[in-house]
């Protein structure tokens, strides 16, 4: 039966501007995803948890000699600096989801994202926009928790990083976000139906059928 | 505001062999769908309308002289010939539907689709399959318009159609008609989120923004 083959999971990239809103988007999408069917990577990271952040929720807090080691395995899938701090992705995880046919997601930076498009083609790559740089200015403001110069800087490289959008697949507006997690959802949908490797499996079982 | 920016329609062209269900998904993708948005094509044919169908609704029906005058004025975006009726699309009333930036489905035959998609290579293709060939043979056998010779002809001209599955982007199962209408729809979502040149005037605009 054509239910029986069993394709890999696929690697979903998420990524944007600081402020664009890929983290609300991402925690949206596993509210109400099954875990056999879709699950969210946890980054390390040695910057220090924000109010409300969690070791092993929203990041794994490790200091920076823990994160050298990693690198020196070559335990990351993707690492990068920002602000001054290194962010990474556990590799061993996220290729152990994808061989049990379980989709990741992979909420990172860009610079990551770009580094995974080259050791991992096969991945989609999901750019997520703010509606205007305006709000974008507004959201960042709003957190409260940033200079400045903070905000400066991260609106500046707001609008170098989106320069990068033709290296990505996908570019999801989140002006409302129930809407953008919906399109998030509907571009997961549609990639699980293209044409691949796996339709033509079950061509094979059409043809054992007959 | 990045939502002024304007872009064309796009073409999806639904196909599929005799039997899976193109039409029902196609009559269900149109029950909610905005006609600002989303609209259906509607052939030309020169066969004889079946029990419940209508001219100007299911199809338009002509005659084989109207047919010729049609094709040989370069009227019809594609045509074929399926089991001696010929089937066509009106071109000028798509292009019209995707200039005013409304989507157009085109439910056609395989031969059809072929030729759409070497006329209009910006077309979005997607198989409707059957979730096997016994349920096909069930579903054709169950029609009880069709005689032996019909069915076992149906048949194998799904199998070769099948074969040509490589040419589409999408492939959809119909098993469940409300998931294979529901992952049509979201192709039709994520379609319109990929990285295209609607999206580069958007960044333009955050440029201006700032």
């Amino acid at each position: 039966m054509a239910e029986e083959v069993k394709s890999r999971g696929k690697l979903f990239v998420i990524s944007g501007p600081s402020g664009a809103g890929k983290g609300t988007i991402c925690s949206e999408l596993m509210k109400d995803a099954d875990p056999a069917e879709l699950c969210l990577s946890i980054s390390v990271t040695t910057r220090a948890p924000r109010a409300g952040e969690h070791d092993g929720v929203h990041y794994y807090f490790i200091n920076e000699e823990e994160f050298e080691q990693l690198r020196a395995n070559d335990g990351l899938l993707e690492f990068a600096e920002v602000y001054g701090h290194h962010y990474g992705t556990p590799k061993q995880k996220v290729i152990d989801k994808l061989n049990a046919g379980i989709d990741v997601i992979l909420e990172i930076e860009m610079q990551g994202a770009l580094k995974v498009r080259k050791t991992y083609p096969g991945g989609v790559f999901i750019f997520i926009l703010p509606p205007s740089m305006a709000e974008l200015r507004k959201r960042i403001t709003g957190r409260g928790t940033e200079t400045q110069e903070a905000i400066d800087y991260r609106l500046s490289q707001a609008l170098s990083e989106i320069a990068y959008i033709d290296k990505y697949d996908y570019a999801v507006v989140n002006g409302k976000l129930d809407e953008a997690v919906d399109r998030v959802k509907a571009i997961i949908k549609a990639e699980h139906s293209k044409v691949t490797e796996y339709i033509y499996k079950m061509i094979e079982q059409y043809k054992e059928d007959e």
